[in-house]
C-alpha cells in the first residue's frame, strides 16, 4: 500500500509539471488526479528515483495542493485502528513477545515509512522539515492532522539527535550563504542588514550554530555571545556598530545576548539547553579569562502578566498607591521622564523579580525564557533598569533585562532542586528585590 | 526512571574505573554494584557528561559484564505490559486521537530513550552500533533478549537511512586507516594484504562505500568493480595482481565482483540494493563508454542443495546415470581431472540453472545471492564454469560463478514481476540451459 | 652583513614597541634607531623567528618610517658596484662559468636575499606584498627608490607565476570576506553594497578569481562574466537587480564586463589574460550551450583622444561640418537629447572605430584595453552606442562600449599577426564603420 | 628566441608522440628533429597550452633524448656572452641604475624564463623537478650542464621558500599514496612494509613532513620522531614492532630519529633545519610534558676516518696499544664477542668522541651528520656504544649513535660560536671522552 502512495504521488508529480497553470500552481482538477493515482502500482526496484519524484511533486503543489496531500497521509496512511484493535487484544490474551512486536508494529502509520522513503531523494529531508514548516502554519485550522504532525515530530526529533548535530563557529569567513540567514532568522534583535552583522561577529563576538549533515548550510539554532568586563545589564551598547572592537584575550565574561531557532519544521525539538552549555566548553577552553557565563535576556510576559495582575481586583500584588504609581505606565514614553522613571523602578524591579521567581503556568515558571533557562539549571542573577528601551523592549518587559547566570559547579543542583520543587533558583541580589 | 538508568550506569562507570581488576575487566561484584546503583538518581541538566559517562562505562565492561547489562536493559527498561493493556483497553473504548497517542507512548519501551541519549555522547553512534553487534554475539544464547534486539534495530534502521549515507570513492588516495577496515572486512575474496588491495583500486578497478557521519572513517558496506570487456566468467584474472593494468576509457562493462558489509551491529539494516544502484549511476556519468553493469557472484548453496537432492529419494532432479555421473564430486580434486570436468560440466551446469530459478525457500529464491539481486530487479545473466576455483568456490559452489545483469531499463519490470510471481527474471541462455 | 640587516630590523622592532607614541606611530627618533641598530648582530638560527619580527617592526613603521627602510634596503643592500665591475672585467677576460656565476653572484643585491628570508615569516609573503604596494605609493616622489622596486617586482613575479596560481569560482557560498574584498576591488562598475554583488553572483551570472596558496582569502584578480543571449551592447541591463535570474542553460553568450587586479603591490604582473582564457575553458565544459565569449568593454582613451585631435589643427580626421557637429560634446546633458543623440551617432561611431583601430602609441594601440584583449589574440568586434550612460561612461568613452571577442580558433592567428605588424583584429561590421 | 624555443619543442612533441619507435623511446632521428625545430615559430597567446605540449614531450623523451634537451638549453639558451660583455662596459662606463639594469637583464639566460613558462603547465613544478632529478643523474658524466644547474637550482630555491611550504602531520589518516613514498624515501633506518610504517606512526611516535602546494601528495623531506623517556640509546628498540605504543602524554622526551629527503631534484635546498625547528614547536605547544628534544643519529664518516687514521703513519692519534687492539675490528662479527667488545669500548668511545669533535674538511665539522645538527645551533650530548648493530651501523658507525640536544635556549648561542669559530658544542659528559 505504501508503495501504492509513494508511486501514485511520484507518477502524479509527473504528470502534473505538465498539467501546472500559467501561474505554475496545480489545479484542483490536477490535486484529483494527484489522490486518484494514488493507488495504482509500480515497482520499489528503482530506489530513489520514486523518492526523487514525491520530493518533485511536492514543490509543485500550492498551498490548497499541500493540505491535500496532508489529508491523504492523515487518513488513509493514518494508523489502522482494526489491526490495532485486534493485536491489542491479542497482546492482552498472550502477552508474551510476538504478540508485543504484532502491536509495536500495527501502532506504527504507514506514513512514518512514507516519510523513511521520502528521505532518501537528494535533499530528503529537507523537503521533510519544510513540509512540517507547512503542516505546522495550517495546522490550527485543521486540528485532524495532528496525528500526522505527531509522526513527523516523533521522526524528525530521532533524525535531529544531538549526537548528529554539528557545532560550528560563525564568522567574518563563514559562507555568505549562511550569515545571509542569520540575519534573516535573528528572533531576539533584529538584525539590520551586513553591517550590523559585521559588529556582531568582529573579535570579541562569538557566534555559534548547530548544523545537521542532511542540510548541508542551514543553520538549525545560533546563539551570539558578546565577550566582556563584568555582567552586562544593557543590550544598547553590545549592538552599537560605532564601538571599537576589544581584545577578546581581556574579556572576564561572557553575555549570550541572543539565541534563534531557523528550523519552523523543527519546532518542539530541544537543541538550545545542549548549545549553550557546548558553548560555554567552547569557550572556556579557547578564552582561559572567561570566569563567568550569563545570559541578556528579555523577560517577555512580564507586561502581560502586570497588567492581568493590576484588572484582578483580587491580587494583593500591589498597594493601592503602587497601583497608582503604575499608571503612567500605559504612556508611550514614559521611560524618557527622568523623574517619573526613578520613582517607578523600585516597584517594577520588585515586581519584576516577584514575576520572575513566583509566577507559574502549570507548576513551572509562567515566563517562558526563565523557564527554558532556569530548566537548564541556570541561576536567575540580576534584573537590570532600562536594559532594553527598544519599542519592542518596553512594551513587553517594561525595558527590563536579565541575567541567566551558567556556573557549571551549580547546574546540576538547580536543575534538581527544580526538578523538585519548580523553585527558581536566584541570587541574594535578586532575593533582596523580593 | 530512564533518568535513573542513566545516572545509576554513569556513577557506576566512574567507580568501576577504580574497581577494575588488574586483567582491566569488571568483577563480578562491581556488575552486581552497577544494576544496584541503577536506582539512584541524578540531574539531567548535565548535557551530554551523563551519556559520556556511559560510554565510557560500557567499554569498560568484560562480556559478562555486557550481558549484565543486556538483561537490566531487557527487564527493567522493557515495555510495561500493564501500562500497555490499560492503554490499549482504553483506546478500544475510544478510539480517539489521544487515546491512540497514549497507547503509542505506553508501547514504547524505555530503553529506546535510553540509546537516544546515549547516542548523544561524543562517539555515541559507535558505541550503540558495537553495543548491537554485542549483542547479536550472545543472542543465540540469550533467546530472551530478542525484544531489546528489536529495539535497537528499529532505531538504528531509522539513523541510517539511505538518505543520510554518502557514498565516497576508495582509492590509493584514501586514508590508510580505511583502507585497513576494507582489508580485514573483505567477505567474499579474501585480500592478502596491501598489495593485493593495491592492485584493486589501480585504474582499472573502482571501489565505492557508503560512509554515514556519525561513524567517520568507518565504511558501512563497500563495492569492487572492475572495469573490464564483455562479462568476466572467471574471478582469477581480475584478482591477478600480475596483470597490467587496462585504460578505464575503453571498457565497456563494469563487473561488481565483491560486496562487503562491514559493521555487524547493523546487520538485518539493507544497504544493498542503493549502492549497487548509485555505483551504476556514477559509473556511467563518469565512464560513458560502460555499456553493461553485471556482477560477478558466487552460488554459495548450491553444493549442499545438490547434496540434499541426491540424498532424497524422492527427487525427480537426476536421472540414474547423471546420479553415477556426480559421484566423484565428492573428490578432493575434481577439477583436475580434465576428462572428468568435461563430462560433469553439462550436467552441473543444467543442474546449477534449476537451482538459481527453482529452488525456493518460503516463496522466494533459496540461494541468499539470487535472493538479493533478483529482489533488486536483476537479471540472471549467464553461468560459468569454473569461474572460482578456490577451496571456498568449489566446496560451495561447485567452482561455478554467475553474471547478475542490472539493466537499467529493465529492472523495474524484473523487481515488479518477481514482486508478483516470485519469478527468477533469466536470460534465453540460461533457458537454454534448463 | 644581510644577517646584521635581518637582526637589526628584529631588535629594533621589538624595541620599537615599547617606543611606539600614543597614536601608535614610531617617532622619529625610533626610526633613527632603527637605522642604528642596524649594523649589530645575531643568530641565523632562530629559523623563522628573526623573519616574524621583521615583518612585525614593518607593520609598526608608519609612512615615513617606510621610507627610511626603503631608503635602507636601496642603498647599504642594493648591488655592490666595485664588485660587479671587478666580477664583470674578469668574466670579460676569462668568459668561462665561474667568472660567469661570480658576476652572476656578484650582481644579485643583498636586499633580495632580504625578501626571500622575509618571506618565512608567518604571513611573510603579504607582508612583502604590502611593502611593495606602499613602495609604489612613493616612488613618483623617490625616483631613487626604483631599483629596489625592479627586485621587488623580479621576485613577486617569480613566485607569482601562473603555475602556483589556483582558480577559484566565486559565488554565494564563498566566504563573506572574500565577497568583502570583491566590493571594495571591483575597479570597472562600482558595486553598491551586498545587494549588488548578490545580483551579480546569481545563477546567470559567473565569477572567477585567482588565489594563490600563500595569500589565502585574498583574490589576485577577478573576472564577472553574465550569461545571456547574443552579443550584450549595454551594462545597465547587466547591473540592473530588478531583473529576474535566467537559466544559465539556456545562454548561448558569456560577456566578461568586469575584470578587476587586486593587489597594488603586485602592479605589473600579468594575471588577465590566463584567467580570461581558463575562465573560457571552465564555461566551455560546464555549459555546453554557450557559443559566443566576448567582453563588453569601456574606451577609457577615446574622449580624451578625441579632444586633442579637435586641439590639433592639423589632424585630418574630421571635416568642418563634423567639427562643429561635436561642438555639443561638451554639454553635461548631451545624450539625453535624443535629437542631438542621432545627429552624433555616426560621427562619434566612425571616430570610435577609426580610434581603436588606428590610434597608436609606441606602435600599440592607444586604448590600454584595446591593448590588452587585442594583445590576448581577441578580436573587435562590435561597438555599441550609448552602452554605458553613466557619469564615468559618458567623459571617458562617449558612452560607447565595445564587445572584443575570444574566439579559441582565431586566438593564435589574431595574436601572432598583432605582434608582426601591430594590427587590431577586427570585424566585417567594424570595418564598415570606418 | 625563447618563443622559438617552446614551440618548436611543443611541436616536436606532438611529432614525435607519432614517431616512438615501439619500446616507447625516441628515436635518434626524431632527437634530431626536436633540435631543428627548434628554430620555428608559434603564437604566445595560447596561454598554457603550449606549455603543457612542452611537458608532454618532455614525459616522452627516453635518457639520450633528455640529454639532447639538456644541452640545447645549455647552449643555446644559456647566457649571452657578448651582450653581457657589452652591457657590462656599459655599466662600467655609466654606474647608473638604467645600465644595470641592462646588465642584470642581460645576465639572465633564457633559460630561465623557459622554467618560467613551462611551469605554468599543469603539474608544471612537477616536471621541473623531475627534470632537474634527470640532470643530476648525468651531471658528473656531462660537466658541461653545471651552467644548466645552476640555473634550476636558483629558480627552485627561490619557489620553494619556506614560507611556500606547510607542514603536515602524518598519520595512519594519511592517504595510502603519501604513506607508500615515505616506505620508499626513509634514507636513515629501511622501512620493511607498511607493517613497519604502521609501528612508526602509533601513539608514542610523530612523523611530519613539509609539501609544497604545486606538488601536492609529494613529502620534500620528513623527520620521524619517538616520545620517550629519557635519551634513547639505542634504536633497536624504537623501530621494535612488537612493542606495545606508550601513552604520549607520559612521555618527557622527543627523539628525532631519522630525516629523509624525497625530492631529488631539490638536492642541495635545505629544508631539514626548518623542519626540525617547526617540528619542536609543535610538539612542545602539544604535549607539555616534553623537556627534551634530541636525535639518535649514525656516525657515517667514522670508520673510514678511522681507517685513515690508522692507514696514517704520522698519526699521534692511538698508542701503540691501542693500535693493536683495534685490529679484530676488521673482523665481521666483533661485536658479538662480550669480551673483545668490553676492551674496545673505552677506545673507539674516545675515538668518535675526537672524530665528532675535532675531525675537520675545510674548516667545518667531517662528519656530514654533525655538520648539519651543529651548523643547526644543536649541541653533542651523547656518544651511544652499541646503539645501532645493523650491518651498515656497524660498518660506518661502529655501532655507535649519537645525540645531538636542540636545546631552544641554547641554539642562537652554539650556532654564533659556530659560525665564528667552527667549535663543535658538546656536553661535559662528552668532554670527559676526549
Amino acid at each position: 500500500m505504501l508503495n501504492q502512495l509513494l508511486n501514485s504521488i511520484a507518477d502524479a508529480g509527473r504528470d502534473l509539471w505538465q498539467r501546472r497553470g500559467a501561474d505554475g500552481a496545480l489545479s484542483t482538477d490536477s490535486i484529483q488526479a494527484l489522490c486518484d493515482d494514488l493507488l495504482s502500482t509500480r515497482g520499489e526496484a528503482s530506489g530513489i528515483a520514486v523518492a526523487r519524484d514525491v520530493a518533485h511533486a511536492y514543490h509543485a503543489l500550492d498551498a490548497e495542493g499541500r493540505i491535500a496531500l496532508f489529508s491523504i497521509l492523515s487518513d488513509r496512511f493514518g494508523p489502522d485502528t482494526k489491526r490495532i484493535a485486534e493485536t491489542a487484544q491479542t497482546f492482552r490474551d498472550r502477552g508474551d513477545l510476538d504478540s508485543y512486536l504484532a502491536l509495536s508494529k500495527a501502532i506504527e502509520p504507514p506514513r512514518q515509512e512514507f516519510f523513511r522513503r521520502l528521505n532518501m531523494a537528494p535533499g530528503g529531508t529537507r523537503t521533510i522539515v519544510e513540509m512540517r514548516s507547512h503542516l505546522l502554519q495550517v495546522l490550527p485550522e485543521h486540528k485532524e492532522l495532528k496525528g500526522l504532525d505527531e509522526d513527523l515530530k516523533h521522526i524528525l526529533s530521532s533524525w535531529f539527535n544531538r549526537g548528529f548535530l554539528t557545532l560550528e563557529r560563525i564568522d567574518w569567513h563563514t559562507p555568505a550563504d549562511i550569515l545571509e540567514r542569520l540575519i534573516q532568522y535573528e528572533a531576539v534583535h533584529r538584525m539590520d542588514g551586513w553591517d550590523d552583522l559585521r559588529r556582531r561577529l568582529a573579535r570579541d563576538r562569538r557566534c555559534f550554530a548547530f548544523f545537521h549533515p542532511a542540510l548541508p548550510g542551514e543553520p538549525l539554532i545560533f546563539v551570539e555571545v558578546a565577550l566582556v568586563h563584568g555582567l552586562a545589564t544593557s543590550i544598547q551598547p553590545l549592538l552599537d556598530r560605532t564601538e571599537e572592537p576589544e581584545d577578546p584575550a581581556g574579556a572576564d565574561t561572557a553575555i549570550f545576548y541572543s539565541i534563534s531557532n531557523c528550523q519552523n519544521g523543527l519546532a518542539g525539538i530541544s537543541f538550545g539547553n545542549f548549545l549553550i552549555k557546548q558553548v560555554v566548553h567552547e569557550l572556556t577552553r579557547d578564552l582561559p579569562g572567561l570566569k563567568k557565563f550569563a545570559t541578556l535576556s528579555p523577560v517577555p510576559g512580564f507586561c502581560r502578566w502586570l497588567e492581568s495582575q493590576m484588572a484582578d481586583s483580587e491580587s494583593d500584588l500591589l498597594s493601592m498607591d503602587e497601583f497608582d504609581q503604575l499608571a503612567p505606565l500605559s504612556q508611550d514614553d514614559w521611560h524618557e521622564d527622568e523623574k517619573l522613571g526613578k520613582a517607578l523602578r523600585p516597584v517594577l524591579m520588585r515586581l519584576c523579580a516577584r514575576y520572575l521567581t513566583e509566577a507559574k503556568s502549570r507548576g513551572r515558571p509562567a515566563d517562558p525564557v526563565t523557564r527554558f533557562h532556569i530548566g537548564n539549571g541556570a541561576q536567575l542573577e540580576q534584573i537590570n533598569w532600562m536594559g532594553d528601551t527598544s519599542r519592542n523592549g518596553l512594551t513587553q518587559s517594561a525595558g527590563m533585562l536579565v541575567n541567566y547566570l551558567y556556573d557549571l559547579k551549580t547546574i546540576e543542583r538547580n536543575h534538581e532542586s527544580f526538578a523538585e520543587t519548580g523553585a527558581v533558583a536566584h541570587s541574594s541580589q535578586v532575593r533582596k528585590l523580593i
